[in-house]
């Protein structure tokens, strides 16, 4: 059972391609390790002044997780801020990283040639990542492709500052994904908000419908077989047993499908799917007293761990002066 | 009755330089100002990484400060690293901080142009700095010529985030000192431990006479009268009433002065004058319980004021998400 950590940037509501490609693997970290999991307003500042919508979307993140089966009991679930330690193990940290090291974060380098004037919390953005790592003593790290890098500054960083000051920092391991499923968005490329193409779990059901009426079909003429790589097929299988795949698999190669009937049929699956997250959620968001007291519960259970950590890395630096 | 904020670096014991040139200015805030200062051990990891070292300078220069007259009733005295508030702040403020802001250091600069391999503790000094200031809500700051445009760097921060975020941080001003004097080593140049021409002020007494007996002198014959530039003529006039300057000038313009007596009676003067404050550090290292209770009560009173404007500010930019 190793220490896992996950970091949730708080940025609108969570959709089918999350689900399927994310939050599957969170509950299974969950059963299987010790998860801990974050939701990272501090990262979310370097990109975003609105405290309005930075509340709105640490609120809506924590419901929509909760709400998907992030269980606070079987796991470590904290809002970032909530636990400020990792701040000030981003100043200690950031004393054995040289700057060149930062310097070469490729997503910063993408920022910049976008013409976007960075701050210096968009630059430090991988020491806050590799403080929120190290400073929990994570051992696993789930990361993406774009996350890779950062995951690999926050090694150097450990073997950095273990070589320095003893062996102190657990050093982390990526876990790259390779069974998740690549979900397709409405348009057929990767569903991604940033693409328009998302199908949303919660929120209003009409606007549900309306995506899924809106995911695009081939001009098959309907006496002939349809296509079992078209998004409306990937996306409908998602919601399926393997028994209910086989049938909607037959109805695909048979004549006489019509994709708007299928499309209805895809609306009435998806909605009873997620019923009872979207009741959890609706029952959440009246009970905020409770959702409240779950994070405060997990701040909790974090601030021992990282207490614990920072008191040896002060010892070890100097900073607790009054100790041996 | 304005807060003052100095923070003080622990590095290494204070000598005649410092006492002349800063401590009276500390004694005269203490009682005519509210007086924050912290010995900045967090700023001391940028540029050195050995635990033994930043312990012993920190316990150094608090007793070196408390037993020169620094005042703990008076005064809010603390050391950095104990109120960790403060890089939290770094890490809000940083967010509103342009990369060419930091960029323009010139010690920085200074520094990288020596061929320092920077690292990020390093290069983010100022805004560290910047923090320390704003966070305790500080008016006035005392700085040098080295640090002035580190105290406009921490102008415009608080500039830039009052106009994001509304009226919450004091801007503070520069209190740069004209009346210190320059007080000269034993070599001339001005006293600096960078020059081993130092008096120290605690320590060995032997250590002391003998800086004291190696203070550069002319070659004026004995018959005529002395140089009142003279270092040694400038270092023993701190040490006396106007009615013993008087004297002393005298003899100087008298002739028949000899430099070798001179030197023992500034070794007299000098060991008699420090006398209460080397008293008083070696029974304060003595009871460095006594010590660390008044650095815990210190570190208390700063976080008082540090929580109520972190609370605001965590407010303003949406990092509390359960209020309003």
């Amino acid at each position: 059972m190793k220490r896992v950590l996950s970091g949730i940037q708080p940025s609108g509501s969570l959709h089918v391609g999350n689900y399927f490609g994310m939050m599957n693997r969170m509950i299974k970290y969950q059963d299987e390790n010790e998860l801990f999991s974050c939701i990272v307003n501090y990262h979310a500042l370097t990109t975003s002044n609105d405290p309005e919508v930075l509340r709105e979307n640490t609120i809506n993140a924590t419901l929509d997780f909760f709400a998907l089966g992030l269980d606070p009991e079987k796991s470590t679930f904290w809002i970032q801020g909530d636990v400020p330690h990792v701040t000030e193990f981003t100043w200690i940290i950031s004393n054995v990283t040289n700057v060149g090291l930062i310097e070469r974060s490729t997503s910063y380098k993408d920022k910049i040639s976008k013409g976007v004037i960075p701050n210096m919390g968009l630059f430090s953005y991988p020491l806050l990542m590799a403080s929120d790592i190290l400073c929990f003593g994570s051992e696993i790290v789930p990361v993406g492709k774009d996350q890779k890098q950062h995951l690999e500054i926050a090694r150097d960083i450990a073997v950095r500052f273990n070589n320095i000051y003893g062996d102190i920092l657990v050093i982390p391991e990526e876990d790259i994904d390779k069974d998740t499923q690549l979900v397709p968005g409405t348009d057929g490329q990767k569903m991604s908000k940033s693409y328009n193409n998302i199908i949303p779990i919660f929120g209003d059901e009409s606007f549900i419908k309306k995506q899924i009426m809106s995911i695009v079909t081939d001009s098959t003429p309907v006496d002939q077989p349809k296509d079992l790589n078209s998004p409306l097929y990937r996306l409908f299988t998602l919601f399926l047993s393997d028994k209910d795949k086989k049938i909607l698999e037959n109805k695909f190669l048979s004549p006489g499908l019509q994709y708007g009937k299928v499309k209805a049929d895809l609306c009435d699956t998806a909605i009873e799917y997620f019923r009872p997250f979207r009741d959890k959620r609706d029952y959440l968001s009246k009970n905020l007293d409770y959702v409240f007291n779950q994070l405060a519960i997990g701040s909790e259970k974090a601030t021992l761990v990282a207490d614990q950590i920072i008191d040896k890395v002060r010892t070890v630096t100097g900073l607790n002066y009054s100790t041996k």
